[in-house]
């Protein structure tokens, strides 16, 4: 990307801002440049090729998830200080790899960190139920002493929309307020795709916190989403996403692009190498309340009942109990582009677990797989959602109402699906993309995610598995339904795709956050228990109806 | 109103649908010309002159409340078919003299009634919490096999916004389902202001819904308000009402002007002559889940706890308790436009009776009252945010941000009452209009009631005090700020107020539906308990820095 006749200052500016960014890296975790030339070589940077340049205990330390973190300093095996240390020093091995961080400041992070170990000392007790824990940051949040550029050059030295000079570098959001006075330690500020700073910058992976994750340079982070920007790279990276409805989590003071289109909003979205550490910083999150300082807010605390509730019903402990079981949805496919074939091997992986799970639990099968699939979408509106251009007041007005009535029709959808035995869906497996991890510029369809932004649903993302090119062969016997269908169909290269993450959506209607956190958690057990005890998936074994 | 060279079809058409509505009220409950005649002579409508239309056993029914209704049909003292009988007598008083209903469907509503009580009968048990109570609603809100015109012309015959023939008097709210599915009676619909069809009547009061309560036709009714309409309604016509969060009702499929503009959003309210009546339609439509239906709708069900607690609060059984007291904040005025005297008096009855009351009870004083005035509203916003023409795209989401910013920064603002003593505003009482019950064409500031819709916070209404000639003269020390303010100040005549009803309101934040509630009941309770011993209510012994 460049900007033909581009003033060569914002060049220098953005040169200037790398430089002094890498600066902030203390010499001992420098990579040389020949270490530098071996990152360009890999396709896959994560696991053995990170953890090289680091030693045993850090690696200890680093394949820890947010929960075992917060126990383990609370348990004084661990300090925040040793915590801290081993984290910043990850991600900065991660931003000189893929350049990952917008803002590092490694400095205030390990300068808060003694001051909890030393409140910890002093009181035995913990200042919050995030005490010590780091948190990463999407670089749309503001903290104090730190840039907010969101990637604008013209934004260097300040907060993105703040205009007065007085409170600059002085705001802070009021989610990133929540998290400190939970305990939580803030290190670094990752990219965000596709703006003027990273358009100089060569980037391996799209998601600066997704890739950050995949490299164990943090255990959970905050991003942002209105069309995907926390489920793709999740899905893509193999980590966990949460995307609340929007009224859920604090977006005050946090930057953002057209911050008046109020519609359809972005949503602040958790990221986590676990289901836990999104729980645990859910839980926390709301236990402060977040609703009388932010009236955008709904005064729904976590609701322990609803997560209890759906525990009970998958007879996760064994016991016969009088609930009704499960009832899944799945949404093979939008009916407009094709999900390749690792996506659909994918999917098939949670249903097979799902039956096999359930069944030797002695417990009920799974009642249906209702699909949900074949729901027109509404292209034309997804489009002027979106459009670039300021429309009309009235078309807009329409628009609009349009949405508001998809979302009522959808929700007469879902309840119709009680229709034939009574019982609702309780959460619909889908797609995150057409596709795995995703070869730049071969993006084509983002209505999987963008759907569920339309609708304001709760959705968890999960990572199911990874294409495989010798068992996710192409499917020649498939006939895309549209040229635009082809389009992404014939961009399926099992080779190319080798080793590219499968995350799936568990999706719940507004407001049940809790309920697809304890559907994933099901999920991701059912998973672990197929895989555990070495049942063979076979696709070929789903019947036509499944599908 | 009138339109110049307007068709004479028009003009037929509103005329032929007069007639059919008067038509449908029983000859035995039709007033004479002598009557009528008599009616346009009064002033007060209400109580004696309505009720020499009644019997004794009629009166009786009318003067009970929603919940004694209900009682009184659960307990078999009523039938489901005397009840209804009865307020649709009423309402065909009330709409002879006042034109207050766009729609009569009595035949319908006996039926309904016949059938309720043929199930009580049968089973003993009721079909809901408002098994066999009337309830009219404005005509906004559709009913099978009846007209929604909301008053325009064109659409009589059919339902205003409904456009598939087929859906045509088919077609019905979410709430009125859900109504109907709790036991409720729907007997009439209540007319709109400032529409063609009602320009061509004389209408003696605004507020169809209020006009039918201060007649006791009607006991429980829903509204709608964007600016005051169910507020103003109930303040000039004596009664209660409730405009909740814009989310806590479900307002799917009720006719609207503009639905494509959600930023600021219509609200369905509850009118009724009593605070119980109130609380039995909110509690009893919540225990339907409405979101589950309607997505726009939060689920917050009806928080008894916060109910409980309020109560606690006010030590409104006498006991000691480790609560801390209410706080309640005062908005005298905007600034802007100053408060007639029968308003200021009115605050004052409400001030004084909270002191008194709370003092009575040997607990504490209220902490403070706190001055909320002095807020700068701004009328530029109010303006645009009820353009008529459309503007452009941009601005509009310039004036949504502008407006968002304003919701997060008098959130700040009512924090900040925390600073001094650590205890926050619970409530703020401040006046409905600038002014008693309005006389035509008088109504020149409608901020006080703008700005909650605003804020989208919960707000109750309680009728407090009648404008008296006598007590509440004109203050001529007083200097109009402004000439706007002034031109409010001079339209203030004793002898033309005098009688009208001073209504307040008792203001909560974003989905406090529950807390306004008791608030509301225990400032009630306070003003029964201090007209009860006679204290002597004086305007002047007010300090003026409660002023």
């Amino acid at each position: 990307m460049s900007i033909p006749n581009a003033p060569p200052s914002w060049v220098a500016r953005a040169a200037a801002k790398r430089a002094e960014t890498l600066n902030k890296i203390p010499a001992e975790w420098r990579l040389s440049p020949a270490e530098l030339a071996e990152a360009e070589k890999q396709s896959d940077l994560t696991g053995p090729f990170i953890q090289q340049f680091l030693e045993a205990d850090e690696i200890a330390v680093i394949s820890k998830d947010s929960v075992e973190l917060v126990e383990d300093i609370r348990g004084a095996k661990l300090t925040a200080v040793q915590v801290t240390r081993v984290f910043c020093k990850t991600a900065a091995i991660a931003h000189q790899i893929n350049n990952c961080l917008h803002e590092i400041f490694f400095d205030q992070a390990l300068e808060r960190a003694a001051w909890l170990d030393a409140q910890f000392s002093g009181t035995r007790s913990t200042v919050g139920p995030l005490h010590g824990l780091p948190i990463s940051l999407k670089d749309q949040f503001h903290v104090k002493g730190v840039d907010t550029t969101m990637g604008y050059i013209g934004w260097i030295g300040g907060n993105l929309g703040i205009s007065d000079p007085k409170q600059v570098h002085q705001v802070e959001s009021q989610l990133v307020t929540e998290l400190l006075s939970l305990g939580a330690v803030l290190y670094c500020k990752t990219s965000v795709p596709q703006t003027l700073l990273l358009g100089e910058t060569k980037n391996n992976l799209i998601g600066g916190e997704g890739a950050l994750q995949a490299l164990r340079g943090s255990t959970l982070g905050l991003g942002t989403d209105i069309g995907g920007s926390v489920r793709i790279p999740a899905a893509f990276n193999g980590i966990y996403a949460l995307k609340p409805t929007p009224e859920r989590l604090s977006y005050r003071c946090v930057a953002n692009n057209n911050p008046g289109e109020n519609t359809y909003r972005s949503t602040v979205g958790i990221m986590s190498t676990s289901l836990e550490g999104i729980e645990l910083l859910l839980r926390a999150d709301l236990s402060t309340k977040p609703w009388l300082r932010d009236p955008a807010v709904a005064p729904i605390p976590f609701r322990n009942e609803i997560a209890r509730e759906y525990g009970l019903r998958a007879n996760l402990d064994g016991t016969a109990n009088g609930n009704v079981p499960l009832k899944l949805g799945v949404l093979w496919t939008d009916g407009t582009v094709q999900p390749h074939p690792p996506i659909t091997r994918g999917l098939n992986i949670v249903v097979e677990a799902m039956r096999t799970f359930l069944k030797a639990d002695g417990a009920h099968d799974i009642h249906s797989q209702l699909n949900l699939s074949g729901e027109p979408l509404i292209p034309n509106l997804q489009r002027a959602l979106y459009l670039k251009e300021p429309t009309d007041l009235l078309t807009y007005q329409d628009l609009t109402l349009q949405g508001l009535q998809y979302e009522a029709e959808y929700s007469d959808y879902w309840n119709s699906t009680a229709e034939e035995d009574g019982q609702i869906v309780d959460a619909v497996i889908m797609p995150v993309a057409p596709h795995a991890a995703v070869i730049p510029g071969k993006y084509y369809h983002s209505s999987y995610t963008e759907l569920i932004n339309l609708l304001n649903y709760s959705v968890i993302v999960i990572p199911v598995t990874k294409a495989d090119k010798l068992v996710d062969t192409v499917d020649s016997s498939y006939e895309p339904s549209s040229s635009f269908d082809k389009k992404n169909w014939e961009a399926y290269d099992p080779v190319v795709y080798d080793g590219g993450p499968v995350g799936l959506q568990i999706v719940g209607r507004k407001f049940e956050e809790e309920k697809v956190l304890s559907i994933a958690k099901i999920v991701v057990s059912a998973m672990e228990t197929v895989k555990a005890k070495g049942t063979a998936v076979n696709v070929d074994n789903m019947t036509s109806s499944d599908k």
